[in-house]
């Protein structure tokens, strides 16, 4: 199974970055139980925030889709890095997908399809997840998308 | 008490509709353990999103108060798809009120309230939840309201 | 344990309020097995709404830190009426942070910081969160900051 998504990852050309480390008194994640609770993550990528501004207006629909992608494979990084491996997910529970945006952008649904689709095509059917897709007025670090997730883990 | 959920149904003028498959890559909710995610629900009827634009501007708290209903009517017929009967509902845990709001528009509460009274009424008091509501830049499709929910069900 | 909280809110200078009332069909907090739900707490201080406006326009960074401060007050209020003793609390899992942004404030991380810092001071390593901070359009009441909170507790 470990194998498979390792595998599923090198075919789409995904390679997980370093975690990123906590920057304040808060934490990338939360075990509980059989829960992994994931912070928000923002669209870094080599370290630095690759798609800034409001969606609608400074980013268009398909490069708000790449960053929703980058924010799921930061989700994939802390995941790894709290699991030590990503098979030991036994179901993404939820996504909530914030998209700054613009006055009159209404298709934060399609932007998040970009998280969706990917976590799908690494994990399979354990990636098939409830989720929200929100408008928001701003992100932080003008980020143009962030999300968030909780997870069913294996123990 | 299946019964009783079904008569304040029909009390309340209100028919479950079929609940709506998933449109990409993610499902309307996600059953890990006894906890029940439902999926971000827009203000649909009759197969068609019923109440749109910025509230405060082209929504008054009213017609937003109907919106937050419909949200509410669909996430229960996602819990009886889930569940086969809403009895199983032990307890409504937290419902998340998103509301598009034009500026200056600060009743996000009232229009919340739509969704929690409909939701306790046709539960009792298993349907008494914890909440956030919060004022939005926009919403998918440009719906006026979006709720999502998590509840505790018997297994 | 209960002793180390309350010595460390008295050198904090922190006084926990009474936990407010529900106001309407939900109610302000949701115990579900070991995880406690709390509903989104405004920055009230004696009985009335500290910190209003848009962060960014209406309010300085400071500013909007000292509401996420009383957000932080006003969960743990709500968790001390839970719970009875906040020793209780094994594990702060997530907070969501709602900054009301002015367009083109881009900071909603260090305003929420304000609660991180608060919640880390008082509980220690249990008060060490997985969160989401975002910029919203609006708040009820035109509060300045809304946070949510799921924690793990002891029964």
């Amino acid at each position: 199974m470990s194998d498979t998504i390792d595998s599923r990852l090198e075919a789409l050309g995904i390679s997980l970055p370093q975690a990123a480390a906590p920057a304040a008194n808060y934490v990338p994640y939360v075990i509980s139980g059989n829960l992994l609770y994931l912070s928000g993550q923002l669209p870094m990528e080599n370290g630095t925030l690759a798609v800034t501004g409001l969606v609608g207006k400074d980013v268009d629909v398909k490069g708000a889709e790449r960053a929703a992608e980058l924010c799921a494979i930061n989700i994939l990084a802390q995941a790894k890095a709290a699991l030590g491996d990503l098979s030991r997910i036994v179901r993404v529970i939820k996504l909530n997908g914030f998209v700054a945006s613009a006055p009159g952008f209404v298709e934060q649904h399609l932007v998040i399809n970009g998280a969706s689709n990917l976590i799908a095509n690494v994990l399979g059917d354990a990636g098939k997840h409830a989720r929200a897709a929100v408008g928001m007025a701003a992100l932080p670090l003008n980020a143009a998308v962030e999300i968030d997730a909780i997870m069913e883990i294996a123990l």
